[in-house]
């Protein structure tokens, strides 16, 4: 059976992706595949009968967690492990058992780093380039909220881009 | 109240999202700010009540049409009103009802043109360039199938890509 790469992503309101986008346009390269997000679980692969599965799974987590807040306020770097800046979202506790869930025994993938929530606005560039990038870009303060009431399930195109496959809403 | 621009659109399985890009990516300038998608209903701007309203509407539409079969033959265009060169989706009942029902009394914005889905490949190139891809392509044939279990409502950002705000499927 044929199998596709999927991820699960919050997409932030359009005020904070309009600001990463900002910064992503310069300084990601992998800025046109995806919009501004917050993963919620790497990217795996999975048949279609697995993705059935997951989608009855996903429902249920969704109903069962109410729409939340998040607050983003500074720039932070996942340096020396990888080159990638990201807009730090402010520990969250509704964002980690959401986290948690997706990755519990029985679901596919595996998260190969413990969860730091997060929107990247650079990626990919050289060690001086990060270093430049982050250097101007630590010393902002950012004062973002915004109410997350959403997540969604995507996948992965051959060209690298994802496309929405479903939307799941909070409390529903 | 702010207003957003608005879209509704089929994304079509992987497959046929594929081979789109593999023509997009050369002829068409706009090919990174969304998927390979059917427009059901053209860019609108709402205010966020206007769209609670939507949501609830297009729940029902979406309850009320079971999955559909689609067809893809051959390349067409629009020339010479644009030079949009698409892949032609054969004539079909619920794509057109669905167009529609979504611009029925009482929906927010306007259809500009007479309905014709397609997966648009190419556009705003000179007329030179349309002419030689168009040339090209118009005697490709395709044997393309898909049934089409979701539509989806967007959102444009700054940058004019397009964000996945909600995910209707067909039946439920």
């Amino acid at each position: 059976m044929s199998q596709l790469t999927y991820g699960i992503a919050v997409f932030p309101s359009k005020k904070i992706q309009d600001i990463a986008n900002s910064y992503r346009m310069r300084y990601d390269p992998q800025y046109s595949k995806i919009p501004p997000h917050i993963t919620l679980k790497e990217s795996f692969t999975a048949d279609q009968q697995t993705i059935d599965k997951l989608t009855e799974d996903l429902s249920k987590i969704a109903k069962e967690t109410e729409p939340f807040d998040i607050e983003i306020k500074k720039v932070s770097s996942f340096s020396p492990i990888t080159h990638t800046v990201y807009l730090k979202v402010e520990p969250n506790d509704t964002l980690s058992k959401l986290n948690e869930q997706m990755n519990a025994e029985g679901f596919p993938g595996e998260q190969a780093f413990s969860f730091v929530p997060h929107i990247t606005i650079s990626q990919d560039l050289s060690e001086d380039e990060h270093s430049d990038v982050y250097g101007t870009l630590k010393i902002s303060s950012f004062d973002l909220k915004d109410t997350i009431d959403r997540f969604q399930l995507l996948y992965q195109l051959d060209d690298g881009s994802w496309t929405v496959y479903e939307t799941y809403k909070l409390g529903e």
